[in-house]
């Protein structure tokens, strides 16, 4: 498999895309709620799902496809090569920010993570690679990514996981978060997993994503050392929704006894 | 008063400033804590207001400087023309991010709002008004705010303060945090403000600001129809520490009584 003309393409794609949502933030959209009011989708993020998809299998017809507005593939194996692609990342931010949002696109063949790549088109950041080639934001190198701990640790985790929840326990995510240097929230899953990669942040705890949410920024933080796994420390299954746990070396064993 | 010529005397400093501290992050830090480990301070905080205090003496040797480092005068009273000056608000995201921080002057004259300027020179995007003149982003005229419900809301508010705390009524900022569309924080008070006057959040929430981290970004949310005070409702003073709530009309009588 050519890997890096794949890559070529995703990335001609991804920034066609982005180009096209940035024209769109210059008119309206028309926005609908999915689930619930705060699960906005707008019609920017359909265009963009088919613009991949009729790219895809224009140019690789074997290859599937599994997106977050549900025009792909219905995937129950993860045999062959499959993109997960989210067309827009923090769509709520799209919205009302018209920025803070990126475009997600994860590619994996029987499983394992092949390419990884996001773009923040209003920054114009690239993130991307090729697994075991390194991970670059636009050219530059991404370094590896050195341990640190959580008294040093500036972590993603919304505030609405403070509150009583299902998921995570509120009196040991209390104890985490008067333990940390910090606490931020940006409303994109993608743009936080790879603001990890970047060192911006050491660590995101979200308890609930989907594959095209975390499919691409899994490869890319994977490449500079950074760990990713659900809440009780197994592998992400890049085909189920999951709890995802994203840190640098260091800070993550210690984010796992707090999330587990 | 020369009120225009002040202010852009004060944006072509800031832009300087900003120039210096986007060149700073090229080369090391030297980082030093104040008061706890999560309050940084960087040699560049102290050369910024430096900076600032040689302009504002050489060319406004009457007025008088309140600054976060310390370096210029004690105040008592408002009296006068007076400059609230942080020369790196989020210094936790400038250390650690190399963005999502600003610089801040706020300008009052016998404790009247007279001009407010956030930079974010990272993202080169100058904030300013002078009172009664319109606020800018830039060249671009911020249009007034429309009014909101919390329910379709953004709102800025850190994870610590749904922990039990002093400041806040724990159980009433749970059900606040249930009840927007959603919730950000990106550790910047100024931004925070500016991010209120343009829209891309609807409120933000804040137990304890000073003068320094609130006197530039007030005039600016207030000049575009944002209400700003402390939790009981009350009016800033501008030379003391404060609770800070702002919004667009609408959340914000909504947030207060979360708050107050």
């Amino acid at each position: 498999m050519q890997w890096n003309e794949i890559a070529d393409h995703a990335k001609q794609w991804i920034k066609e895309a982005g180009s096209l949502l940035v024209a769109s933030l210059q008119v309206s959209l028309v926005i609908e709620t999915k689930s619930s009011a705060s699960d906005l989708v707008t019609n920017m993020d359909r265009q963009i799902e088919q613009f991949f998809i009729e790219k895809i299998q224009g140019t690789y017809p074997h290859h599937r496809i599994l997106g977050e507005e549900g025009y792909g593939d219905k995937l129950t194996s993860f045999e062959g090569t499959v993109w997960l692609i989210d067309p827009i990342d923090g769509t709520m931010n799209f919205v009302h920010q018209k920025r803070n949002f990126a475009i997600s696109i994860g590619i994996y063949h029987d499983g394992i993570g092949k390419i990884g790549i996001i773009y923040d088109p209003v920054q114009d950041e690239l993130y991307s690679t090729i697994a075991g080639e390194g991970a670059y934001c636009n050219d530059i190198a991404i370094p590896k990514l050195g341990t640190g701990i959580v008294e040093e640790g500036i972590v993603a985790v919304n505030a609405i996981w403070l509150t009583e929840n299902s998921m995570l326990n509120c009196e040991k995510m209390t104890a985490l978060v008067r333990r940390l240097r910090g606490t931020r929230s940006y409303g994109c899953a993608a743009l936080e997993i790879v603001y990890v990669a970047t060192g911006r942040l050491d660590g995101y705890i979200t308890p609930r994503l989907s594959p095209w949410d975390f499919g691409g920024g899994a490869i890319i933080v994977q490449e500079v050392g950074g760990i990713i796994t659900d809440f009780k420390g197994n592998s992400l299954n890049p085909i189920e929704k999951s709890s995802v746990l994203v840190a640098k070396p260091g800070v993550y064993e210690q984010l796992l006894e707090y999330v587990n």
